[in-house]
């Protein structure tokens, strides 16, 4: 009997029809119904990526599509750039480093963004980049990158690749892969997704399939030229995640009668707003701020006095509410509330009451029901729209 | 309306069960609540592999699982031997061949297995090798290659660690991993497991961790020291496959119900011989001996003047029965009958009975109900025991 309530940057709670569409009789992936069902599913996905590319279907999680774009693109030795600005980010370094590419480091503090600016800077005294990588959300922070100027600037600047992380925000953010420059993008089915984890999506850009062609790959399963190759048959080189991609056609169908993709994005900013204003209104810090604030995660600021694993273990004892803690040199120092996929406004002023029944519990100084009504009040706004 | 009668070598039917083990409510991967049934559910996993050594989870498909296995162990030109008997095994040598080992091929005609006496022969002019590749059961002929045998030679005759591919009949096959001295053993979740595809599933013996921790390994997302690391602590290095673990849990207790492991395997011999003797009481041929036949897979000749992809089609369209046909140079001229999983004798006289259908549809000439009767023999003969 307890709810669970899950609000982690994912995975992320799994809507009840799509759970159904994962429960549909098994199917063959090399017969008929497959490729109607991959064919139809990838095709409806490239407006979440923002692209006129195929989407290809990896089974396996996001690391491994991450791990997929670089090896495939980039040989040990070669220079390559790569923006952190967290726990993900600094991900993205061992992958490029385990692979022996040259890594010039862009790092920015925790709770910072790279901006337009900072990128700039950072390419002048280089030369000979083969590609750069950035994490579009950082999921540590709760940090969205600008990654359409990055995506400028990387274009106008080098010849490299542009490679995006986007596993914690695509299905939740809004993303142009085309128009902003971006040559590979990549993401998972667990978070924004609405999906259980265990499928990759990732989209390959004209430019970025030339480099593939001519890049020897030491991967097998991670080969992306033999995905592509299956593709175009409307099949995947070995067995896909049948269950994920019928799970994900049902995604489909509920971003539409959301009333598009438009809308979708249009609720995680609602929800964000929502819970950055509540916690405004409880005085309690963010560590991002507002101009680059996650649609899809937010990092709160441990209340002060309070002593956070306890606080998280008793809303999650008492309430059944789930956040996540930090990472790295934040844990203790921030929590993680997560606000994407399926979850709605109701959600965030159902979590936010539930955090601050804890902070009563835990006797913490302040005015009740201050924080609810903050999000009320952007959540009314936008409905008298 | 369609009853999908899947009877391929793998994706194979989910029992109900299993489906709504999946749907349970998502759970984070970094809660007490994972780390129980993580431990727990790989735990009871242990005797279908017939070891005491942990039971590793990774998020893919089997094929990166034997990737991890070869990546991990051997490092480019090292000397292995991969025995092959059909199309996986040569999936095995791409593997290999592709990170550069030394490949020596100990090859035998698709149908045949690979006996005692043929890997002692191989090995005599042999001395430095690494690791020894073989396919426990190969699904492209469905032989079961004699693997406690092969694996005494390889103990007797070598140093080499011996790495079993067991992906199409780990669940439906007896497995004795420690008593037969296999260093690695893989598995995949969409075969005789009763999972949808999406989870593998691997154990390594103590000698082959030696040998891990001894090489350097290129991969990051195969990286099975950390995956180790990880489950030390009932966790994974990334998002695991949470609803495949959910549903893996679900798996062991409907074995649990059958009366034990031993009982499934009992299952998949009756099957097996059911598929047999109604072939051959229909005078269908066999490609493989009944000494080497595969417990979860058979595969069966072109009945005489019929036009296999035509006589396929017929019966998936007008029976929804949905056999496989042949790979590489046996297409067209065999299909391929899987027996494994979720799948009962009843099944196999229902398939049968459609075969003889499909086989009157086609005025083949044959004693009408003859196959169902043998099948029914064996099924009998097995109950009154």
């Amino acid at each position: 009997m307890n709810p669970n309530i899950l609000r982690h940057p994912g995975p992320t709670p799994i809507p009840k029809k799509v759970e159904l569409a994962m429960a549909q009789d098994m199917i063959s992936h090399r017969t008929e119904e497959f490729v109607k069902l991959y064919q139809e599913t990838t095709h409806r996905v490239k407006p979440i990526f923002g692209t006129k590319q195929d989407i290809l279907l990896l089974p396996s999680g996001g690391t491994a599509a991450l791990e997929a774009a670089a090896v495939n693109t980039v040989s040990p030795g070669e220079e390559v750039v790569v923006i952190t600005v967290g726990a993900f980010g600094d991900y993205f370094v061992s992958i490029c480093e385990k692979y022996g590419f040259h890594v010039h480091k862009l790092a920015k503090n925790w709770g910072e963004a790279c901006t337009e600016e900072d990128l700039t800077e950072f390419l002048k005294p280089l030369s000979n980049i083969k590609a750069v990588f950035a994490t579009y959300n950082e999921t540590s922070t709760g940090i969205l990158n600008p990654i359409n100027q990055l995506g400028k600037v990387v274009r106008t600047h080098t010849e490299a690749l542009f490679i995006v992380d986007g596993v914690s925000c695509i299905g939740g953010a809004p993303a142009e892969m085309d128009e902003w420059g971006i040559d590979i993008l990549v993401t998972g089915s667990q978070k924004a997704m609405m999906l259980p984890p265990g499928l990759s999506l990732l989209s390959v850009s004209e430019r970025a399939w030339k480099v593939i062609e001519a890049n020897p790959t030491p991967a097998y399963y991670l080969n992306l030229l033999s995905y592509r190759e299956w593709a175009s048959k409307g099949m995947t080189p070995n067995t896909p995640a049948i269950s994920l991609i019928m799970g994900l056609s049902a995604v489909c169908d509920l971003i539409e009668e959301e009333g598009g993709f438009v809308k979708t994005i249009e609720r995680h900013e609602v929800m964000k707003s929502m819970v950055r204003e509540a916690m405004k209104a409880l005085s309690i810090g963010l560590l991002t701020s507002d101009e680059f604030a996650s649609p899809t995660i937010t990092a709160i600021r441990t209340p002060e006095g309070l002593e956070l694993p306890s606080f998280l273990e008793h809303l999650k004892k008492k309430y059944h509410l789930d956040l996540a803690g930090g990472l790295g040199h934040l844990q203790g120092k921030i929590f993680r509330f997560g606000h994407m996929g399926y979850c709605f406004p109701s959600d965030i002023l159902e979590a936010v009451s539930l955090i601050e029944a804890g902070l009563q519990d835990f006797s913490y100084l302040f005015e009740h029901g201050a924080g609810v009504r903050a999000a009320q009040k952007v959540f009314l706004s936008t409905l008298s729209k």
